[in-house]
């Protein structure tokens, strides 16, 4: 009998088939197109992008030169733009605004064929550091609600660039999911004063079925109402509402546990394409009780049918307790 | 300058790109695989289906043998179970409930490689006559919430078989895009005492830019905040809540308006995989002020990254004018 569950931050319910449920070797893969044009992100090639913003570099190495570790660089094709007003108008019934934010890139290495379960766990800090560095200097942009970091991985998961990198959006907006998981934990705080994300990692640590890993700043683990299989999200222990807030030891065991998780996925689904995004509280509201901050991770196993779209509804093949042992076994 | 809009009726922003506005021919396709094995939707197998719940025949043909026009199974693949209770149970500050539901299959045509903007009129119109035979007839058992009615078309849009089919899904619970456009339109209601639809069919009907055709009955036009570029939808003119308490005459008229989408959208982007979803009111408040049931499709031409299933934020290529344009000069 399959299964209705309901995510008890969003109150979204999704079926999770059992009947039909699909082991890792059942998901079948469309072969990834070699992209062959010059790579505007390796070293050597600094002036295919817009001039670096940040760069963590060997000493002696100037701005747009080799010997960076990591570059941030404007996206070259924006989403959004970075100059003018925001232009809040109404069109009678409907709103809008200009498009402002800003559209970053996150180069994460020189080498172009590097995959992130491969980074040592320094490069991989130093990927979350300049996450950081460049949310807190964004964050002093007052026409900013939310800063959203997210990676794509492999042309299957929305990447339009072989060489690895990770984005960034600042927004003027909060966006819908995000507001979702904070409106309901908030809710939750108000009936409890409690964090509804501190207890989930409660319960999930006692029972154990649905954790992949565990060190000292953060839990892995499948979510109990997954939209997708092998959905999996990485907690910190402790509560913070903001990424940017967590104190500096964290940044290390965050890539511990993103290099554990990373490792074990390309193991057990063979090297699949993913996206991560990060969820974090909107700048207006960056430090509260009830929001915790966290990583979501969704490799790219299936095509997500129209109707799911059209509708929120989503069927998962994989229940998260089989997910996660495989995971956890790998 | 890129926009941001606001759906006004779920609150959904979406960035709406101009700068780098992709047109029809701009959108890559993967080629179809053929699929070989044989089909079991066609006449003469009609064994290899459950045995069928409706059909509508030439006179004097026998059920589960040739001679149906259109055709009603259960999915053999059920993604929900329509025996047993529903043992809503909590797991800690987790719920679930089995997954009690219906999952049929309306077999469209007996021709395999008829697409349904060849139907004949006459024949799109017995599909709509079959989901709706359906949901009247699923409406009577009362663990049921929600009737899901959607079109994968082309394996890109999720489609596993080939031969022309849609489905039917019925829930216990209200899926929550459904919900919130619900809340969202009881929320205008109680300010307006009007319903948003009908306000944004008579906006969109004075301004002309959005709207791709109009027949007697109903409207085709592209949404003011659409997630995904060419996204249409088709509106009944006249307030209407629920699909299944249409007038007779609206089917004919549906039909009519569905196969003029279905032809432009063939011509100007190439006979694309598309997905298309009803959005009807929930079970139990059917006939209903606020609520404007209608037919939402989406071709499926770009690849949806998982930042945006990951937080709700939609970037569109395509401005919906254009999308109008170029569907109403087809």
């Amino acid at each position: 009998m399959p299964e209705l569950r309901k995510d008890p931050i969003t109150g979204r319910w999704v079926i999770i088939s059992t009947d039909r449920s699909k082991r890792p070797s059942d998901f079948s893969r469309e072969p990834e197109r070699k992209m062959t044009s010059v790579c505007p992100f390796c070293p050597g090639n600094e002036e295919k992008t817009p001039p670096e913003i940040l760069a963590y570099r060997v000493n002696g190495t100037g701005p747009n030169k080799p010997g960076w570790n990591v570059r941030v660089v404007p996206n070259k094709f924006p989403a959004l733009g970075i100059e003018g007003a925001m232009d809040k108008r109404g069109e009678g019934l409907f709103d809008r605004m200009n498009g402002i934010g800003a559209h970053e890139v996150i180069i994460e290495t020189p080498e172009h064929r590097e995959k992130m379960a491969e980074y040592t766990e320094k490069r991989l800090e130093d990927v979350l550091w300049a996450f950081r560095d460049r949310m807190l200097d964004l964050k002093k942009d007052r026409r900013f609600r939310y800063i959203l970091i997210f990676k794509n991985q492999g042309e299957a998961a929305g990447a339009s660039l072989e060489h690895p990198h990770s984005q960034l959006i600042a927004l003027p907006i909060v966006p819908k999911r995000v507001q979702e998981e904070v409106d309901g934990s908030k809710q939750y705080f108000n009936m409890k004063e409690r964090c509804i994300y501190c207890d989930i990692i409660q319960q999930e640590t006692d029972s154990k079925v649905r954790i992949v890993d565990k060190n000292d700043g953060f839990v892995t683990l499948e979510p109990y109402a997954p939209r997708f299989p092998f959905e999996t999200w990485v907690l910190p222990l402790t509560h913070e509402s903001a990424f940017e807030n967590a104190p500096s030891h964290l940044y290390e065991n965050l890539a511990m546990a993103m290099k554990n998780l990373l490792t074990r996925v390309d193991k057990v689904l063979d090297t699949p394409p993913y996206n991560f995004v990060i969820h974090t509280s909107p700048l207006n509201e960056a430090s509260n009780d009830y929001y915790h901050w966290h990583l979501e991770m969704m490799p790219k196993l299936t095509k997500v049918a129209g109707f799911e779209w059209g509708t929120g509804f989503y069927i998962n093949p994989t229940p998260p307790e089989e997910a996660a042992h495989f995971l956890r076994e790998a």
